[in-house]
């Protein structure tokens, strides 16, 4: 098992070609199928690549859908760096809201919600996903932190900010405004 | 058209025997098959009542996972009278947690997640099954505004207290323990 994992990622070469097809590939069937509905082997057969590469990278579909989420999640919403708490506060919350209200964002919710469904293997995809976003939150609090700010732990962000907008969306709550988006700011602050 | 709506709900009576029915073979094929894995054709045979009798009565499947869900989530989280805000919300919130984390519950939360995907249908039966439960909440709130205590509105009740538990149950955050329920409504007090 360890020979087979000799050969690392190098950026830009072909394990970074492949990570970026199979994203693709998974972007695409979500959209047309919608989540559920193609195995590993219409993933790897869309991304021009073996089976067994994809289950050799990724382990199972539901990690690999959870490594989906999680870039794209990323790419639209970066953490901020303002300098000073509530800007970064206000423009992550502001750049969640545009996520998750844009043309894929219900989409992306739900599958992270069908992740935590029965099975084991869900579950820990979610879990990652998960805590790779509070380890970027803790982050940007330790930052505040520094500079000598009170921040909020990530538990009471969760539960003050993003819950209210995620149920919203995922209920049809209405829209997300600016002023309720900075309303949910304002009560953490 | 009219003439088809004459004989009117009769409680204990045909139109309550299939009713109880539907719903029953709704539940039982939610928990064999999952949600999308069954039709209205499934349903009626199953209930052991034509298909036409459930296209008529609710419409859509929509409509029908919608009035199940509510069914189903009034009779296992009434909403309390117990003479104080205080004493309704602790006691509601945590009737609540009891129901979402129970056997059915996240299958339940997951179902109404399903509701608010794509087609008009789904959304407009959220919607309905969303304004009932608000219904019910301001009603909770009126007794405690007539009582001369105040009452919060719905909304911020939602955010503060519903959809932090809603989250951390869709999203595998952990357990809602007393104290983290009791917090949540420490914090709308």
């Amino acid at each position: 098992m360890s020979d087979e994992r000799q050969p690392t990622r190098r950026p830009g070469g072909r394990t970074a070609r492949v990570g970026a097809a199979v994203h693709q590939a998974v972007t695409e069937l979500l959209g047309e199928r919608g989540h559920g509905a193609f195995t590993i082997g219409d993933v790897a057969a869309r991304a021009g690549v073996a089976d067994t590469t994809v289950y050799r990278r990724w382990g199972s579909m539901e990690a690999l859908l959870a490594d989906v989420t999680l870039t794209r999640l990323n790419a639209r919403s970066p953490m901020p760096d303002t300098g000073t708490l509530e800007g970064d506060l206000r423009t992550y919350a502001a750049g969640v809201a545009r996520e998750i209200t844009g043309p894929d964002g219900l989409a992306l919710l739900r599958l992270a919600v069908a992740l935590s469904g029965p099975g084991a293997e869900g579950t820990q995809a979610l879990d990652t996903l998960v805590a790779e976003r509070s380890r970027q939150l803790r982050s940007m609090f330790d930052r505040a932190h520094e500079r000598g700010e009170r921040a909020p732990d990530t538990e009471t962000f969760v539960d003050l900010v993003l819950a209210p907008m995620y149920i919203r969306v995922l209920f049809g709550g209405g829209p997300l405004t600016a002023e309720y988006v900075d309303g949910l700011v304002d009560r953490l602050l």
